[in-house]
């Protein structure tokens, strides 16, 4: 039979993305012992997925986030918790994930496990496995230690009724599901070159919980956003372009934990703007809101969710702040960020 | 209503892979004209995709080949090829693509358009559309200029009977669709940097026909796989490891292009370790061999298919090539590859 080594490399090289038996004992000793399940076990290059009866809705994002390791998470649960996340937000329960790594040349091995093993305990909490990957190795200089893109396939349950920008109507309710900017704040000051520190945890979850207690206590749920890079704001935008309806914000009704608001305010950034990865946006009918505030402040990652503002009908295509004074300002799409790879 | 602005940028810059405006630009200048279809027009995080009776089949890959553009193809052609030829090897039809971008700050935009435009006609030719996707940019020196994975989601259609290692039997036949060894030659001779020339086009295509034909053809066949990081010889040795069986190649039979060979020689490289991205092989009963070999010669990827070995009882787990005066050779998985970044 083969001859079988032991793993003992200390560091990614070309080898391990050859496809040949140095990319199978990879896998062997880092991947297949933190991920294992029926389906990847196979060792296909493809999975098999049984599917509830419903509408398969599939999602996919890469994460390059900097620094790899933050308060509160990593590169590895944030890429579970992104695709879980938007497969809640358009009202699918997640069904599987797959995983697929760009690694550089030189990347420790015990690097790797951390960020694997992140990723494998994120799913198994969540309750998603990961039913399929691959690896790739770039040379060194090629990438920035490793990135990871997952595809995330959910089932839209049968009875459920749809959500889009298209059901939103005038007087409907904005809500969201807790404080804003945490992992944004978390992320940058993690990056350790700005001369300030503050205790902000980033809020990197799953939250397709969160989104299963809203819609099953307000199944007529008109739209659903995790609004993560570019944050609340470019959320919202997004949607008044595709509803042509406005949005009002009471901006002094908006969670925003004090080490985040003041953190923002030194930097001059708008909590509004900076990403979040544990959090829902909703629209649901004004005489649904309190009952999706209960819902989601029952729920242990809702207890700072909070009513925000409103549908209107002008002016269309605009997201207007009201500010604690009574003025107004426009709540833009911004062109650039000042917080690029925070996912 | 919204500003708009003439997208006249001519590289990628990190606000492009901020979730603001200038990714909204991006997207609307260089993704959505090329791969504009019902479901990524909704611009939602996700699709919801429609899906005929059968079983889901998911299969992920990133890809990150060096040059970007090669004789016969480009990254973003091979990107489309690669994830629909995973779901092919596994039985399945593929209904639906994702593709997500890491892109180098600095990129140039006609280069990226001109990817992304490769993928674009793949998907359209292979009549399977781009439904859900992802950028993201990382700073200059962070990635060499653009990394892509796409997740391929297919079907197996019910009545299709299934595939697997564990349905080979001794005796069955061994058989390759077409010439080995020329997208890895292809691509190693398009980065000039060896003293060689030879009229070498990769073979990168969608092979979803080809396997239809073959399981059209003989719906008993045992296992499919499409060879390509790693080549035959890395295939046929997970496929020997997982059935318990051995594999005999008769070394004479295979397809190798004189140009592939003499390069290969050259190099001192063997076309049995050098990857594929338009072949399949395939594991029939001795009885239906010519059947499937039939299938394949009617069909435009597979006229120089050929019968090239056997399933073996001993020696169990291995494969063996059989060398034109009578001698044998055990081709045993490689540790490294000589060919990084094939695809």
């Amino acid at each position: 039979m083969k001859r079988r080594q032991r793993f003992t490399d200390e560091v990614v090289t070309m080898a391990h993305g050859a496809g040949g038996m140095a990319s199978a004992a990879l896998f062997e000793a880092v991947f297949a012992p933190a991920l294992s399940n029926p389906l990847l076990d196979t060792r296909e290059d493809g999975a098999v997925v049984d599917l509830p009866p419903g509408q398969l809705v599939v999602t996919t994002d890469s994460f390059v986030v900097r620094p790899r390791r933050f308060p509160g998470g990593s590169l590895g649960n944030l890429a579970v918790h992104g695709s879980i996340n938007d497969l809640a937000a358009m009202g699918a329960v997640p069904i599987a994930l797959t995983a697929a790594f760009v690694l550089e040349e030189g990347l420790a091995i015990s690097e790797l496990r951390l960020i694997v093993n992140d990723l494998a305990e994120a799913a198994t909490a969540a309750g998603v496995p990961v039913v399929a990957g691959d690896t790739k190795v770039v040379e060194s200089g090629a990438a920035d230690g490793l990135y990871i893109t997952t595809t995330g396939i959910g089932v839209i349950p049968v009875h459920r009724p749809a959500l889009g920008a298209g059901f939103v109507r005038v007087g409907d309710a904005v809500l969201v599901s807790g404080t804003i900017g945490d992992h944004g704040i978390a992320v940058l000051l993690a990056r350790g070159d700005l001369a300030l520190e503050a205790d902000v945890v980033s809020d990197t979850a799953a939250v397709h919980g969160l989104a299963a207690a809203l819609l099953d206590a307000v199944p007529t749920t008109r739209w659903l956003r995790d609004p993560t890079r570019g944050g609340l704001a470019s959320a919202l935008n997004e949607l008044v372009e595709l509803c042509g309806l406005a949005i009002e914000i009471d901006e002094s009704s908006l969670p925003v934990l004090a080490a985040v608001a003041g953190a923002s305010e030194l930097l001059g950034l708008d909590p509004l703007y900076i990403a979040n990865e544990g959090k829902l946006v909703a629209i649901v009918g004004a005489e649904h809101a309190q009952q999706a505030l209960t819902a989601w402040r029952n729920h242990p990652l809702g207890a700072r969710s909070a009513i925000i503002g409103r549908v209107t009908a002008d002016p269309a295509g605009m997201v207007i702040g009201r500010t604690g004074f009574g003025g107004t300002r426009v709540i833009d799409l911004l062109v650039g960020d000042p917080l690029p790879r925070i996912c």
